[in-house]
């Protein structure tokens, strides 16, 4: 069952929100990203996701990751934005390298 | 239920025109976005909403924003333009990130 | 009901005619364009609407503007033509940023 | 009825064969393109027409203009061709402007 | 009917391979390239055709010319092959301007 | 029968995570890639397969790969990241050259 | 019938594996290629196929290209590989200009 986002905003298309996590801190997937590494890539919590991508069928696609999700991203990509004073980013869910499970 | 537009203008295909919203303001959404990151991307209420995005079928997409959305943009996209003294802007649906629910 | 062209070309496929109005003058829709604002887009009527975009699939869209439209262009889209000494202007539907209503 | 045509080349896909009229001459659709406005486009009489552009699904899309057809096209589009010591110009009929009517 | 190629290659997709002809040369179409033009254009006899252009279905698209076709094609398209002792080109359907008829 | 992954991330649509082999190791696939040829492509065992290729009508293709494939891939594709101290590469199915057999 | 690949890898999608073949070397095709010709194509024996290229619809292509099969390629397309001490070149089909007949 996916959470529910406790967050006020939702992102269009096939857009997430994420809220990245300490880089030296150990997820219960067991990723960690030390170093060099941590220049390429970066571990994120999935807060919000929307509606998924628009299909040329007018349908949308169902989005492949939930709220709560811990992801991979690549550090540069996405918008920073602030909402209650807390830092997220919005990218779209292509972008996302990969998720723990 | 959506609420009409009170515009005596109406964008084309997937198109929407907002009105950007006062950076300080605090919305119903509770989105703020002060300092460094206002350069990044603005709030903004929908005032007006396209026929939607026409797809390969001849069909159009639902469009997913309504009139009265609070939507997060990015500060450099789409078109000024001004509707009795008052500037609103055009862009895609796709140029918007986020709406505040 | 859609009023007829009395203009003797038609555009082909998505494409419009459409005449540029004098930018001081209002019309019914209400729309002002002054100063600044001027050199970013203009308002036009149109005067001749295309079969429509040709989709994939042999068939075409059906145009989203009228003969006797008032639409919003930006200022530096489509070809100028002069039929019978009268100055005009062919674009894309998709070129066209709104319509007044 | 579309006449036919006597030229003795057939153009390929959505290719259309084009004799460029007297820049001067005024047409039976009453086009008139003097002075700079002749840099700009030309008027031209469609003397062949191609199968029509290849769809996804294997068909053809009909083509929108027929042999005899007075159309207006942009000056520096297609490739001249010489048959018989006259100069034909070959282009797409996506390339066509306008036709009169 | 068409004619059965006696060359020992068959082109790849909606490739065909032409001969190209003596612009001095008239042929059984009348075209005649001399001059200037001939720096444009040239006249070429098909002596192989693909099977024709894979669509998005996973079909074939029935390619257009045959073998003993005189076709017009730009000068600069394709790919010189040699087979014994003999030049060709190689080059797509779509670069083929006009086939004489 | 495919083996099931160890590894605590799922990499997203198409991709693949895979794990680069000792170059001088040869494979029960006998494959050998020593010299100058190791500059430019590289062995790899596959490690986790994402669900597929999104395709237009909202399905996914199913990944031609496997976990345990032992795979060719280019040495410059992809992005390095490191799970409990191993290196690792992610990218795409379609960046993968061959599988051995 | 085709011949089966005694190759031990691969090739993905609607890639081929080829060996060239010895440029003065005369093929049952009759294929030659002598002199400057050699820099623009090669000939090459086909020693692998690809499952085919994924269509949209999910499906694969067949390819059109069998192992044995004498075919044309590009000088410079595709990657060279080693397998077993022997120099391989992995291309896409749609690089494949001609197959002999």
């Amino acid at each position: 069952m996916a959470k529910k986002s406790t967050l006020k905003i939702k992102p269009m298309d096939d857009r997430v929100v994420i809220k990245r996590l300490d880089a030296e801190e150990k997820t219960t997937g067991g990723i960690i990203l030390p170093g060099a590494a941590q220049e390429k890539q970066l571990k994120a919590e999935v807060v919000a996701v929307g509606e998924g991508k628009l299909l040329d069928n007018g349908n949308r696609a169902t989005p492949d990751v939930e709220v709560g999700d811990i992801v991979i991203v690549s550090k540069y990509g996405g918008t920073d934005i602030k909402v209650d004073d807390v830092e997220y980013t919005i990218l779209r869910e292509s972008d996302i390298l990969a998720k723990s499970c």
